[in-house]
């Protein structure tokens, strides 16, 4: 053992640009505490739930689009970070997770805290590392150096992700009392040029000579960050080549002039009315998940052509079982510039997507604005009052569905994020609190109970922003699988699937020092929200109730002028 | 999908034998909640946080010594489960853990709550085995129904653990309203009788003959269940040969006549006073982990001759660094007769440890009655004053260490529980609540204030059984960093290693309508204490300083008679 080389970490770390690290202390990882809390160039906050920490730290990179630093001791606290370490896999997030360890020869020998580490996160991390235990011999000291770096470039490269470095460490731990660390200026540091990912004059020529055998292009964007340079450059493309752009929620394109946001109101599967009409003959996706299974089903009976999805590396997933060309180019160097020979934009494809989302926005407003009160009503209510300039997290499940149906208004600048890597309830509380850290915006989290007290320990630490606001459906239950055909017809809803839970959230608040603000009408709700948004971090619940939900959402259904 | 074949699953639960089943409720796992909620044999409770619901289970498991069922649905929902699987894989306790998945075509498509959910435990489970997805060929059927016996007979196969059982379902996900699940009664089982792990006559000689070759002997017992049945093989065999037997509270040995069980406030690593007069020819061990530092320490640096070590099967650990010989025998086997020739039990071993330990006792006596409250005097009372025949969990970190030095009272017919097989406090919460849902008697858990809002969701579920006792310990933090030497001298200590929470459980007691007392001084200790034990499930929080904590413990130390 070496502690030199431990310290190193934080050093190299540094030097590559990390400035965050969300520590879940321990005994065997002290070595990286000491190295990260005394570099004066990184702040460390400490989280005491891994579950949680490890969420925390993925809002964290997700909103500062910046690698973060995990560290924990050895033992199942690595075990607790795997889920959000899956979903910034599948989320494409850098995360580098530092897991203390013991050297090899106490694995197995029952001690505590040690299982096995290695590759402990299977296959939803882009690489796994091992950290030197003994880096007195000139070439290990040079290989843990290289090691780091090459560590922070994969986690950062096309797609981002998470990767690990496993860290067995020997006793001492500690450097003897009063003594100062070190760092070693000198590191080591391997740095990288990342590619552009743009398509050669040939290839771009090409593109846009195939792109004019196409009439009716259809753009779906998937889950991607707010990207306004992206916005400009797709809107020049829709005008030049007539082609429409449906987008989800969570793919931030709600401010996109004639954006398609409600094609879940108004698309159908099969049953499409003018379905034909709306089918595309050249399919364009960017972008990773979409929410809208009626957008799936719609595409899946209604082909393309050909399917061309833009992503500049990377496996490639094919959802709507159309995929044809995958094309290695950003988003934004494809549509750069790409329409400019386009002489014959469609004349009436826009107005046919155009005639349904209007007719859609018209029906869910005329439905949704009816003075009732449920989650559906209050819900929408929520998304047309948010403020200006707001990050809004959305919880799994219900609550990203509401979200995706109703849809934001434009140009409010309100930047979305939405667990939808993985689509778990386990993290979305510390996503939205690692998120809120690394603002001064306003951070808005709408979540229902159920993942709200599965991540109750979200808040359990000691960084709670005065930018938090949290936002509860409570219906105390799991209310979608009331809404859903097959669970809903089954006995064994109310006890097996919906699970009612008893809880409200005023001694949560009461706990963590948040304002609570408890609505059970559509008055507490009007009255609430004026003090809610300003008032300092708080919570603020609304209490529904599951059948009147379940109902509603039916008629929803039953009324729409969409269905069969 | 044939919904039959996994409807069957059910069925051949039930005809091994299994009875329990814990369902974290999600749609994609609906089949396997229908079929195990529905069939007559089998009794299902639902705990929506998996992490939460996996250590139930293992607590259940751990009780009634027979295999549970854990369900989940897909996604990030099969990692919350990791941590208790690793608990369970090195505790050797029999899990068959059923996660739902979707059909490989659409795995990496986009969707949500899709992972890589193969062999996601990695190398924490005994088995990974893969449902099949469709099952229509009579050949699949065979397999289908062959896989899940073997999947049971694997976690129950000596040395026990967790399996996962994968199973990808395809849509629809639930029959027809109002259809009755049909269960196949003549479904395919494979029945297993299992080796009984004894000796051939000869090497029970030869080993007979061997042990007659060394004149002290030490037997050191690791964590195992209570048995009252080796119990007096072990006195028999202690009488015959002289031997020691030294055993953590963890080992379920404190009724053993003669047994040494305060080795940790004696032993002292090298410095041991009278080291080599308690030294060891011959070391004898079984079972699983050593609480006792100081017991490692001395074992390793008076090392015996030859170190045998009990184990039907399985990987050998080499704790001790003295291993020579595994003998592949149960301990029960192997101790009852081995000594019967022996005729010359060893005069003054056995008096040696004694008088260490009967000095140790006095010593701890003397220091723990004073009249101080702080949490080292106060679990010595807790400990005294446990009811007969009740079930004891403690929890990591400190808890355990505490209850290990001061050691249980004689006859008091209390087993203990301790999450030692990876040493987390992620759900020592949620394992004395699966512990208590499977006994009539009284279910106790001692812990620290970390570990119990770590694991607050161990209590967010319809099942809290009255038996269970809850003791925090509250000192507002990571207590044991101010205790261990490195870290307390650190300046990080209280910010970083620490980590101050601020939570009291008066709040959590009235949510999940627990009665609760708090004690902040010996008197209030004492009428709580009263009422406690009778009064329904319940909370009792010892609120205690970090400082004077610290300071009491360094005393212990100080004042020692066998320190340095």
């Amino acid at each position: 053992m070496n502690l030199t080389s431990v310290f190193s970490i934080a050093e190299i770390c540094a030097q590559h640009g990390i400035k965050e690290v969300i520590l879940s202390p321990g005994s065997r990882c002290a070595p990286l505490t000491l190295a990260f809390v005394r570099h004066p160039a990184i702040q460390v906050r400490t989280i005491s739930d891994e579950r949680a920490a490890a969420f925390i730290a993925l809002g964290m990179a997700l909103t500062k689009r910046q690698p973060v630093v995990l560290v924990c001791t050895s033992g199942t606290a690595t075990l607790n970070f795997a889920p959000a370490v899956a979903e910034a896999f599948y989320q494409q997030v850098p995360l580098l997770v530092f897991t203390a360890d013991r050297p090899a020869e106490w694995i197995d020998q029952l001690d505590g805290q040690t299982i096995r580490q290695e590759n402990v996160y299977g296959a939803h991390v882009k690489q796994s590392f091992s950290f030197p235990v003994d880096t007195q011999h000139p070439d290990v000291e040079w290989f843990a150096e290289r090691l780091l770096s090459e560590a922070i470039l994969a986690a950062q490269a096309y797609p981002a992700g998470p990767v690990q470095i496993n860290v067995p460490l020997r006793e001492p731990f500690y450097p003897p009392p009063g003594e100062e660390i070190k760092f070693k200026k000198n590191a080591k540091v391997i740095r990288e040029i990342a590619s552009s990912f743009s398509l050669t004059e040939n290839q771009s020529l090409e593109l846009q000579q195939n792109l004019k055998k196409f009439s009716r292009i259809l753009l779906v964007a998937g889950q991607q960050a707010w990207q306004p340079e992206l916005q400009a450059a797709l809107q020049t493309f829709a005008q030049q080549t007539g082609a429409v752009i449906v987008a989800d929620v969570i793919s931030n394109q709600q401010s996109l002039p004639g954006v398609i946001n409600h094609h879940d109101v108004f698309l159908n599967g099969k049953a499409t009315a003018n379905g034909t009409g709306l089918q595309p003959d050249l399919l364009i996706t960017f972008g990773l998940s979409n929410i809208s299974k009626n957008l799936k089903l719609f595409l899946r009976a209604f082909s393309p052509q050909q399917h061309w999805h833009l992503q500049p590396a990377g496996k490639v997933a094919d959802p709507f079982q159309s995929l044809t060309q995958i094309i290695r180019v950003t988003p934004f160097n494809f549509f750069s510039g790409m329409a400019s020979g386009h002489d014959a934009p469609h004349p009436t494809y826009q107005q046919q997507w155009a005639t349904q989302e209007t007719a859609a926005k018209n029906y869910l407003n005329q439905f949704l604005n009816q003075e009732i009160f449920n989650e559906f009503t209050v819900f929408k209510r929520m998304l047309d009052q948010l403020p200006l300039n707001c990050l809004l997290h959305v919880a799994n499940s219900m609550a990203v569905r509401y979200a995706n149906i109703i849809g934001l208004e434009p140009n409010k600048n309100i930047e979305v994020f939405a667990n939808r890597g993985t689509s778990g309830i386990d993290g979305c509380t510390s996503t939205t609190v690692g998120s809120a850290l690394s603002t001064n915006k306003l951070t808005v989290l709408i979540t229902g109970d159920l993942a709200f007290f599965y991540d109750r320990n979200g808040l359990w630490h000691n960084y709670l922003p005065t930018n938090l606001r949290i936002i509860i459906l409570n219906n105390h239950a799991g209310g979608i699988f009331r809404l859903i055909d097959g669970s809903k017809q089954q006995p064994e809803l109310a006890e097996f699937f919906e699970t009612h839970q008893p809880l409200e959230a005023k001694l949560t608040a009461q706990e963590f020092n948040l304002a609570y603000y408890r609505c059970e009408n559509l008055q507490q709700l009007a009255t609430s929200l004026t003090t809610f948004w300003t008032g300092g971090p708080g919570i603020l619940e609304i209490c529904t109730q599951s059948l009147e939900n379940a109902a509603f959402f039916e008629l929803y259904r039953k009324q729409s002028p969409f269905k069969k």
